[in-house]
């Protein structure tokens, strides 16, 4: 995060702000909550900045394994994917598991069986040559850190080409960027919800499933107390139940704000600083979020607001970015 | 559950005497609360009775398709597997990935190339050919109950032969038996931990993953607190964090067995009656268990007990049972 190159700062603002704006449309065409925040966390798939989708990072193997999963705070309504491939948008197929199986989650096969029967686009060729070579970048810095060697002695031994990417490689320790991509959205009825999506941590083991599919530790929505997605080391987040507690909280004081601090403060005195961050939306649309890592891109719009405002960096704080 | 034949529920209450007696010889020995309660689901995983392991139920693709957890509550340490196919004993891959993985959870094909890497045992011819005629039996009952017509019909259609498995898909409502196996266990120096196992739900769409590999939902362990197992219908588990309800409560008034009344109560409250079930062990190894279906096996044993205590209905209570 922090070392991120003015240009890709740029990126990632105008992606956040693009999230944002496709859920507001959603909202100021009447739309609901649970739709709003799908088509922020769609945006996010698609644009290629974010770890989701297009922007997956990759496993040791070099594959593509995505998480992602919905919330409906009406009726906790849940739909999740774990570990699937090729699909082009995870979230949306969250929601067809929600709202057309018997069941709350599937997992790869079965979940890309699923997808290719619901007539789910597939992303072909993916993941794409430029995230390989990403990918052969981050192997050989792992590997040299392992051996006590220099990152061009590794890179040596694997062959790989870097590239454009080499800058990126450089500056971004592997498995140091976890922007796995969320939203939560209020609507006019009053009614919350949650949607996440992500790649995961690069290099993770094939088969590895972090917090976002997970109900309760990567996301969770209940009407009249809000609605919570989480982002970070899975393995930590999902050892407090971040979402869940950042959404009882609010049930017990009300402050989607301050829940958002005590559920990062409950993560810190467990697992230390660097694990993640949550954003969290209350029962009457009041906003909250909280880290304890150098930075987390995060955008908002509330009805009567010009545009979305943006921020990234931890002293960045709503009221400055509107 | 009721319907059960007399031979069946004195197989069952077998088993469970069984797992708890499993268990028993670990505590006795001096081992950790986490030994005693994967012993006691490998025991069930291993006597086919339960649907884990060699008694898993089938997708509707007449395939195995298991998830499994463990849970540690020295330091909240989680290993799950998800959608995994072969392996002898799931919850012992779940110990794997818990303390040789820097990951949580593994699903599908990823979990079961760490499970060959570790040398895991796998079973040969699984599911049985016993199982298959079960499994045509149930996928006759619910196309014939989908199309109106009589059990014959179906089965006439299907070609199915059920012998000796008939009376039972008879009294055996599809999806009607949610035989997860789960343990909690407390140890002499304090410590709580939760193993739960299971083939899932009978003709589940393949990849769908229940409540069992999820925390908070299939199962939840925090030393001082205490520690807790669900079975029942994935679905509903998942949406009110029964486990995780479990043991809030009790760190709340300290009691197990008024902690998993208060979590089935929840259950019942957004999904009605037939949901599930829990049991827990508190902070001083008091115990609790409650449902609001028509029965549970369980089993228990504690110090100075001469042997485990079982019990399967809801009039059965551990004061009988002793």
């Amino acid at each position: 995060m922090r070392g991120m190159t003015p240009e890709r700062e740029t990126r990632y603002r105008d992606g956040l702000r693009s999230a944002a704006s496709a859920g507001r449309a959603i909202l100021e065409a009447g739309g609901s909550a649970m739709d709003a925040a799908i088509a922020a966390v769609v945006d996010m798939e698609n644009g290629g900045t974010f770890n989701a989708g297009l922007g997956s990072c990759l496993t040791s193997a070099g594959t593509v394994e995505m998480d992602a999963a919905v919330m409906r705070g009406s009726d906790r309504g849940i739909g999740a994917v774990a570990s699937i491939t090729s699909v082009a948008n995870p979230v949306e197929l969250s929601r067809a598991v929600m709202d057309r199986t018997p069941h709350c989650m599937l997992a790869a096969d079965g979940a890309l069986a699923f997808a290719r029967e619901q007539g789910f686009a597939l992303r072909e060729n993916f993941p794409p040559p430029s995230r390989l070579a990403e990918w052969e970048g981050k192997r050989a810095r792992l590997k040299a850190r392992a051996a006590g060697k220099t990152l061009e002695q590794g890179l040596a031994e694997l062959g790989g080409v870097l590239g454009d990417q080499e800058d990126e490689v450089r500056h971004d320790p592997v498995g140091d960027d976890h922007d796995t991509v969320g939203a939560v959205a209020f609507d006019s009825a009053g009614g919350v919800a949650a949607a996440v999506s992500t790649g995961g941590i690069w290099l993770k083991m094939p088969g590895r499933v972090g917090d976002s599919p997970l109900p309760g530790a990567g996301f969770w929505a209940v009407d009249a107390a809000g609605a919570s997605v989480a982002t970070g080391t899975g393995e930590s987040l999902m050892r407090v139940m971040i979402c869940k507690h950042v959404i009882d909280r609010i049930e017990s004081h009300g402050d989607p704000e301050r829940a958002c601090q005590e559920a990062v403060e409950l993560l810190e005195k467990h697992f230390g600083p660097n694990q993640g961050g949550v954003i969290a939306v209350g029962p009457r649309g009041g906003l909250g979020w909280a880290i304890n890592t150098n930075g987390m891109g995060r955008s908002m719009w509330r009805g009567g607001m010009k545009d979305a405002a943006v921020a990234v960096w931890p002293d960045e704080d709503w009221d400055r970015a509107r």
